[in-house]
């Protein structure tokens, strides 16, 4: 055990919801004494970098609740129970886009937020994307508006503030990144 | 008003915590129809990207009870009621790492979880790092340890997934495109 390690005293489940739960936990602390913990349980999530033959990332527009404002995402979505990751990036982009996708790639996976929620975010990179007839739709609460941006467009978006999120601006990084590498 | 804006009918608050609080709200959609959104609220995080004279990052190793598992992270922290970020950076570096810092910028803000929670981070760079002599100390319920990371070292820990949350990813991510693009 390492000695930075919080034993659990004991768990009360305060909320569980359709997206998240919260509990309380009580805590034995490395040096002895207690402390709490007020922690969010999240089913996960998938994020898809998604590239269109022209070079564009395709995004989507999306109004945020607990943000009371629209920003620009990479597409992404909650895990349903029991769903493999990949699966879920690749419903996820042809729900939200219209997309289907010849590869698609796990880039990498992190903790949102580990203060206090256990979220994590599968980041895929989707390539060879083409247009599917008769996509699955958005789930019926869901409403977003299709944008492809070139990584410049992309770069501009960060700046002025409407792509704002940390999946998002790790996929702008990173596909600068990629590029910068190239020449 | 965005035609993706969800207006609020309702809000019932579900818990007051010492970091976060719950509330579900009512709202209605673009088409007409009602729909729940699970909200959290949070104070708001900066975080820092602190390098050495030697190049190294400063890196913290803390446990993460929404995780169960330690993992290593950069320097992070609340918001205090008021407090101005940079002010909140230089703090947090102290208290977790015992170093001052001759500067300090602002690097990016993003929001962590927009699917559920209000929680930005504002991410700083840290230069010209010296310890100072009777830094301030950690929370009471906080217990973390130093350790300090050349970029190397630290890429091979996100392969290792001790590195693993949103922030620092992004953190080793931003410099090595710095680095890169110095060469």
């Amino acid at each position: 055990m390492s000695l930075l390690e919080e034993k659990t005293l004991s768990t009360e489940k305060i909320f569980s919801g359709k997206v998240i739960q919260l509990q309380v936990d009580e805590v034995l602390l490395p040096n002895g004494k207690k402390a709490k913990r007020e922690l969010i349980k999240h089913p996960g999530a998938v994020a898809i970098i998604a590239i269109t033959d022209e070079n564009r990332m395709v995004m989507v527009e999306q109004f945020r609740k607990a943000l009371e404002k629209t920003i620009i995402e990479i597409p992404a979505g909650k895990l349903e129970k029991g769903e493999e990751p990949s699966a879920c990036a690749k419903r996820e982009l042809e729900e939200e886009t219209g997309y289907d996708c010849e590869s698609i790639e796990l880039l990498n996976s992190f903790y949102t937020s580990p203060g206090f929620a256990d979220e994590i975010v599968h980041v895929y990179v989707a390539k060879g994307l083409k247009k599917k007839e008769n996509a699955a739709g958005l789930d019926e609460d869901e409403f977003v508006n299709l944008i492809e941006l070139t990584l410049n467009e992309a770069q501009q978006a960060i700046e002025e503030k409407q792509i704002c999120d940390a999946k998002t601006v790790f996929a702008v990084q990173y596909l600068l990144l990629q590029e910068v590498l190239k020449n």
